[in-house]
């Protein structure tokens, strides 16, 4: 029997993923629990998650929609420059990093940053490099939305430059521009979403429109594709699986004014499974990219999962709850034929 | 009264339109011939117009749609290698010009033109050029969407250069390559929407995703829509206007896999008109814009019709017989007051 017609992966995390709150919540936080180790939480909630109460609250209601399922929900605040030291050390225990976004960049982030002041930043940049809480970024500037990511490296560069120590993650990172900043800092990391190792614009925007694959930041253009491809499938050690799996009913997407995200909870590991295998890169390389890479970076020893995957065809459904998938009603080559908990 | 409370324009003239036909022509003819002298007429019907009855009978069904209403449609054929010079003889007087699709590059275009053979395009393109019947072309090639219209260029330049006689149309610009093409080649001529004047690809997809904004090509990037603003503005003598304005029913726009075009037939004389004013662009430009280059460009002598507009704000309806218009419920500052016919 060849190797991949099946795989097994150890332990898959998620380090990029929204679960939102109430119903939503409810309806599509088991599709990532059944098959991922542990997910980093984002905390765009409204209001976002900026208390440690409202971290503590938030995890408690994940867990419950969890029900059963053995997951563990990494808890973020949502970046505010006011943030001190005093604050940072009573909440650390509580998260496992901080998310920043520029203000009005995407879904309910208008309390983000405006402007990147260092001076501005630096209390609060300076007490999570000192207590080792990593700083993960939505990485767009205001302008074209197809320049908006190659954009802000230049506040990537900035940022790495002033807090050396800390430890910054480009999230969903979608740019050849952003996959070059990687080997230039040492303290810059990124995370990779399925959807942009599988689609540029033209998948989104080049025949029929797409809503279903429009995100953001929004699939840029092969080149760029191509460059993430490579870091991913050679396992960079820099690099790491996050969905950024983002449910929205399905009116909220097929209208006027689509709401951005693409929802591959339930389907990221097939996906990903069936990339690398397509694309011949060794199978131990996916196990870094969906979990190790990880591990090592953010200092996480995940709860022990195996997902048994196998090269079956897999129809994906056309709903989840009322959440319309990527690929919704069509087949891919594998299927998560068993969940081991160790 | 400043002048700009109130303008004229004699006899406008769409040189690009989609009326489609059965119950949508019905629903949308009146919308261009109110406000319009003549518009020229696209052939992507499912079959394509291309035979002289098929034509005649187009014409008819369009001259029945638009009831009492003057308005002249200007017929074109959908343009196959095999037209030979005695057909385009036999037809010549029943059309204003032929269209040409790449195969499979938009709406009803599966039957177009694959590769660019000159040799084998020679017998229809010497013909057309010996008859005078201008060739309209939709430029894109099938590559990147961003990119399918800056590479057909060098298409239009072959084609140009081998049929130094024929006018050839680059319909519906929206790259700053064609702008330039305009003045390298003599018999080079364009076409321009109001919708790819004012948006770029950001107000499709750089906020919420705009089904209603969504056309082929797509809109582009700033420093394209500047330099076709720039042409327009001035009133560059081998640029008319063509709304492009194309018809679908809602439930084709805001959906899964949304159809391209943008309906801007009703409104656009008014977007114009509030385009022209707001960059302080003569208003002897705008007629020459939206009529008499294309009186030069084509040689028609069009319908006498006066559309006056006057600077009052008009909301926009929300639909127009089931077709979402651009900019549906928003307020523009131009309307109509009165249309006269001479």
């Amino acid at each position: 029997m060849p190797a991949t017609t099946q795989i097994t992966l150890n332990a898959p995390l998620d380090m990029h993923l929204h679960l939102r709150d109430g119903e939503m919540l409810h309806n599509i936080a088991k599709a990532s629990a059944k098959t991922f180790s542990g997910a980093v939480i984002m905390p765009n909630l409204v209001p976002p998650v900026s208390s440690k109460e409202e971290v503590v609250a938030y995890k408690a209601r994940i867990m419950e929609a969890v029900g059963d399922e053995k997951f563990i929900p990494y808890m973020t605040l949502f970046f505010k420059p006011g943030y001190n030291r005093s604050f940072l050390e009573s909440v650390k225990d509580e998260i496992s990093a901080i998310k920043l976004y520029p203000a009005g960049i995407t879904t309910n982030s208008e309390g983000g940053v405006s402007g990147f002041d260092i001076e501005e930043l630096r209390p609060a940049l300076e007490a999570m490099s000192d207590l080792g809480i990593p700083l993960c970024i939505h990485g767009e500037t205001n302008g074209f939305v197809m320049d908006r990511e190659a954009e802000f490296v230049s506040i990537y560069e900035k940022l790495a430059t002033a807090f050396p120590n800390l430890k910054i993650i480009m999230e969903h990172i979608t740019t050849k521009e952003s996959v070059a900043a990687l080997d230039r800092f040492e303290n810059l990391y990124a995370t990779i979403t399925v959807h942009h190792l599988m689609i540029t614009l033209d998948d989104v925007a080049g025949g029929m429109l797409q809503p279903h694959l429009f995100c953001k930041p929004i699939a840029k253009r092969p080149e760029d594709r191509e460059a993430l491809l490579k870091v991913a499938l050679t396992a960079h050690p820099k690099v790491m699986f996050g969905s950024d799996s983002a449910p929205h009913p399905r009116h909220a997407k097929e209208s006027c004014g689509c709401a951005a995200g693409v929802f591959t909870a339930p389907i990221a590991l097939q996906l990903l499974a069936e990339l690398f295998v397509s694309n011949n890169a060794p199978l131990e390389n996916l196990q870094a990219f969906v979990s190790d890479n990880a591990r090592h970076i953010y200092g996480l020893t995940p709860l022990k999962k195996e997902v048994i995957l196998e090269r079956t065809p897999f129809n994906i459904p056309s709903e989840y709850n009322g959440v319309v998938p990527m690929h919704a009603s069509e087949t891919i080559n594998y299927t998560i034929k068993e969940v081991r908990y160790g």
